[in-house]
């Protein structure tokens, strides 16, 4: 086994994932995106903000550049949903979700295989060495189970047929 | 980079899925598994039963095992919910999913790591060959974002503090 294709298969993941939620987005309305996943729960827009906001702060985790939109973690990371009055719009938001996808994917393309093994931002060398499991592209597998996580709660708005 | 350690990437991210699904099971009274993680959406029983169904069928797909419970499939796969009046009791599918997970954990547990590169039973000699990122370890990693998208429904059903 190489490390092209392992790291093929964790990044083709990945984007399976984006796709899918992708396609969950772009069939809501603005109204429906207004609405909670089930009674009392995450209203849309706000695990919009949210896996933004996660997918924002992968790009200084995996070592790629800095974050672009910090001001969303304090909206839709440290506080709950309907806890902050004023959000951004859903078309802001919806913007910002394709830019940090977009630059992601980028920097995911263009990563060498080598390079995914090696640490992540917020583990230090001597942790590392201990742990080499604790690499990039663990970060990567990580953050496609959250997205999984969450877009089963989103296909919960999808209209019944 | 080794194959032992990225075989220990993957099945750590199933094991860490399994425990935290296991968790939410393990938290659902009767009463609760009876109910539907959203208006006219999915029983919390039906997702056991469809889990379970699913993971039992990995042991062939894996080429570890016959499926133990093959009769799961016709009312977990292949029927919505609510379509099968008569569904196997929750303590009978909740023993039924801690044997599966557990048959397929000691399987998980021994095989080499470079058997875990090998085709898995639904792809054909030759088109492996053309595909090898379609082996047993992608099979794991896509049931982990599967068990991780129903995970994310489950969680809607926990209450609220």
């Amino acid at each position: 086994m190489n490390n092209e294709l392992f790291v093929k298969m964790i990044t083709d993941s990945w984007q399976k994932q984006i796709d899918a939620t992708n396609k969950i987005f772009d069939n809501l309305s603005d109204e429906e995106l207004m609405q909670e996943v089930a009674p009392g729960r995450n209203r849309a827009i706000y695990l919009l903000g949210h896996l933004t906001s996660v997918h924002d702060r992968m790009l200084p985790l995996l070592r790629f550049e800095e974050s672009k939109y910090p001001e969303l973690k304090s909206i839709f990371l440290d506080s709950p949903d309907k806890a902050v009055e004023e959000i951004p719009s859903a078309q802001q938001l919806g913007q910002q979700w394709k830019e940090v996808n977009e630059t992601l994917l980028n920097h995911i393309k263009s990563l060498p295989a080598d390079e995914w093994f090696t640490r992540h931002a917020n583990i230090s060398g001597e942790d590392f060495s201990k742990e080499p499991n604790r690499n990039r592209l663990n970060v990567l597998l990580d953050r496609t189970n959250h997205l999984s996580n969450h877009r089963g709660q989103l296909l919960l708005l999808k209209k019944k047929v």
